[in-house]
């Protein structure tokens, strides 16, 4: 329960003219391997938004290791690293599924907004699902 | 003023391993397209949406003709096909700049909604600038 | 084995500010399914690159029924409706897995190209896998 | 010739269901700034590509200070920060041109390699005239 893993499958649109996955292209896997995580404990992210919470990326880091290729099935791996009632930071391991090579690392923070983009404190009950520390009884 | 013009130059991301920019770009092409008529007819897109109005695309046709490449310079030709308070539809011609070579052909039609995509009928006066007929005394 | 059903879950980055899935996303999904469709048929398009041939696009239709929305869970059907040495086209429907309603039905015509993007025949043995009309014996 | 300036302007399809610009659509303007930059210096991204150079991205930082909305006109500033021979990299400022506000800061380090993503030198000619050191006698 401390890492989700989201398999992800490289689409052809995702491609570039060097013949690999665009560098773009990961932080779209990322908001799915974010979005996963939250579903596995138990808060989808479509519920945060039911419930007037935004989470906006404030800052972003990758580092490529090795190209991602057309058809090339990811793992990506989504731990939170940080979380309070004001921010959250998520880091982030996309592998290459049949040898396990890692292709990408990357960390995601993120402010927590109402609707209208201004900053909220996150609920202590949705706080404590989030990160994991509500006893599941 | 029966049709306008919009320059775009083909982005990186754009192309795939084809070599050639995805035939999913030009929907996202004759999107500033559609924006720009609007705007020299005088009605942004955005002035309609703050009017409450949307106009979610219905259908879509596009004819490809040869590829467009990284970097080239495109213009892309739209007009209003037929205008209705609740149906609109626009034709495209996409040309490379530099020697007018036809690439694609389009057309998209569009629905009138409001702003949570229940049909609506367009103002007539919104109408008739859009559709070119209200004098500009 | 004469349809091939792809699941897609909606992305975050495929919405836009009408709150549901924008109309170019669905063909990346149709791309997608073309590409389950191939690899049911035991022909990935990976493997057709890799025997030096290409299917581009040179037309596409597609019909918006209803709304897709954020975190959907889609099934797109694709069949092959014509196939010939030269010529492919597909058509598709994009329906809500949940209660199976339809959201969008479409169609895709492909040439048969050389990796310089030159029309080619496509070999019979490939061409009769992709039909289904090779026994599996 | 420090700094090169790129009007962007926000795209329908760029914009989430929060109402603004997606996070990874940055990613895609730094990339047009980019090229900007290398035209700018008299070595458009085409040409390297044209003498078998390629400069796949190492590594992204962005720090988003306040959101892009759709329609809006931003001027993306574009700086070469180090340049040699085997690697390159670039800071970025995203301002709105209407009041200059900074809506994203960024940085790409990139790598330069041949055709097939294998490192390689920048001939010392090309690197002066990307590096701005070389004098336009």
């Amino acid at each position: 329960m401390d890492e989700s893993h989201s398999e992800i499958r490289v689409r052809y649109v995702e491609t570039d003219q060097m013949g690999i996955a665009h560098h773009s292209s990961y932080l779209a896997w990322l908001e799915i391997a974010r979005t996963d995580f939250l579903r596995m404990r138990g808060m989808p992210y479509r519920t945060l938004e039911e419930n007037g919470i935004r989470m906006p990326v404030l800052e972003v880091r990758l580092r490529y290791r090795a190209p991602a290729r057309y058809d090339d099935s990811l793992t990506v791996a989504a731990r939170l690293e940080r979380s309070t009632p004001v921010r959250f930071s998520f880091a982030y391991t996309v592998s290459r599924t049949e040898d396990g090579k890692v292709l990408c690392e990357g960390s995601t923070e993120h402010a927590a907004t109402d609707l209208n983009g201004r900053a909220r404190r996150i609920p202590r009950e949705i706080c404590s699902v989030i990160g994991g520390s509500r006893a599941e009884s």
